[in-house]
């Protein structure tokens, strides 16, 4: 068994990693004119790469977002798998309960007013009046949604079909939309990009926050391309919006000029909220390519994508 | 019944809700002179609210710490009853856990770099390299250990005598204290103040923090004095301990001139960590009233005090 490993940063370090767990594997970084592989092992692979694999099996990503790879042309034979969480679900939710927990408790401000020596007093805010609203309920929404309860807010949750999820109140499709939008008062995305969910934060989705009163909050861990960054910065202007926590953007990194960076209402991470962890990712992806090799079907690994839906 | 009520903010609003929750009683903000009371409801009040009060049964704290009530001279058939929970708990988790994600996933980091426009990267850690040690194991301690587990940090856990809690790996009395420091990076305090617990983080324990490795943190959400102030700055020049994040100070508001202030290791909060909620607690000390003047035993009450023990 052949496999190819491509992507920017360490991949030495992958193919180790990988060669300690199948031992019997022939596992080499790809270059242009390599054999063709079984399995790949990739991050953001270039065109060229798959057009010389005809015959690969499995394309593991080694992120839980697939839309960059589904811009190529895969062959059908080829079976999309993502990372199943491999501890990214719980990074996912302590970033957004930090981002929540700084926003609703104005630690933010505690700080400011601290570097100017200054012991300020604010009026605690009930969490009942900041209702959250996580859209994607995958294995990362769900976890993000659950933590978020057990800080004793009211969590809404939408997902493109039905869900349940415990403690969280569902919502679903396109019909449910809009009143999981006005439950909800900071706006958190942790949907899959496709061409539906691109640009779903907009000027008209946003301004339905909090039942249309003003005070939404966005929290973003998806994809950059999920908001329309115009319409934030309008709004945030304007009043309706109280501010955002971005962590993902369209162009990565975000270019020097943009004006998210020193905007006094956002705060900028550099899509630093879920990151990769090597030797559980490894872990998971080795397991997958024995389990295919022994005989399993790809229908039955978690995270098998389904390149018509986009995720 | 006669309830005299004292504290420096709004006590009209707290008289007001309690006359809702008490409709028969006789309920006024306590000025020199007044008739004495059979329950007062108090924040630090002065000797003389004690003196001019001999027949007082309960006297009830509107916060979970009473280190400063037990300054007064009491009479023995007074009982003292503290706030017992009342929204606290989930505010003192979530400040913890903002403050321990912020530090062990560096946003502070990022977020200063973003300040200047600057996308950085940072290596991922691994959270068992930050096993968190919460000393007191009361109602907050509790919740704040269990929030923790949930973003799967190690926790332990210490208290004076033998607790149990599900998640949590526990410590007790001196002979434990030792191991558990050892045991733990992330040093949170949530102690009552007493004479033992008294400047109990100190050159000596401090430095025992992480198996004695640097990199040891300290949050503290209890009292000021349990940290000795010169031996955490000493500690923080010197390198063994990496930072704190600090909520509570021997003299509040901490001074201006004051070194914490503007530490570059140290983030300042103005006593924000746990508010008392003026609601929950009117609801919780007029139902306890209600109980002890129907003729339920104050030794049944939670948050009764044992002065001895000082907590």
């Amino acid at each position: 068994m052949r496999i190819a490993v491509w992507m920017p940063e360490r991949p030495d370090a992958w193919v180790e990693g990988l060669q300690r767990e199948l031992p019997g594997a022939d596992i080499a970084v790809w270059a242009a004119g390599a054999p063709p592989a079984d399995h790949a092992v990739v991050w953001a692979p270039p065109q060229q790469f798959i057009d010389e694999q005809p015959t690969l099996r499995g394309l593991f990503n080694i992120g839980a977002g697939v839309d960059a790879l589904l811009q190529l042309r895969v062959p059908p034979t080829t079976h999309i798998v993502r990372l199943d969480d491999a501890g990214m679900s719980v990074q996912m939710a302590e970033y957004v309960c930090h981002a929540l927990v700084r926003h609703v408790r104005e630690l933010d401000v505690y700080e400011a007013d601290a570097r100017e020596g200054k012991w300020s007093y604010r009026k605690p805010r009930l969490r009942r009046d900041f209702p959250v609203g996580v859209m994607g309920l995958g294995v990362l929404g769900e976890r993000v949604a659950k933590a978020v309860g057990q800080f004793d807010f009211p969590v809404n949750g939408w997902s493109r079909s039905p869900r349940q999820v415990g403690g969280v109140q569902c919502f679903s499709g396109a019909k449910g939309f809009d009143e999981f939008l006005a439950a909800s008062r900071v706006l958190v995305c942790l949907l899959p990009l496709t061409p539906d969910t691109r640009g779903v934060m907009n000027r008209e989705t946003l301004l339905k926050l909090n039942g249309g009163a003003p005070g939404g909050y966005v929290i973003n861990v998806a994809r950059g391309a999920h908001l329309v960054n115009e319409d934030l910065l309008a709004l945030l202007e304007e009043g309706p919006l109280a501010g955002a926590t971005l962590d993902v953007f369209e162009t990565e990194p975000l270019p020097p000029d943009h004006p998210f960076w020193r905007h006094p209402k956002i705060t900028v991470t550099p899509h630093a909220s879920a990151r990769t962890l090597r030797e559980e990712s490894i872990v998971q992806i080795a397991g997958k390519i024995r389990a295919v090799e022994a005989g399993a079907a790809f229908a039955d690994l978690p995270g098998l994508v389904d390149p018509q839906r986009g995720y």
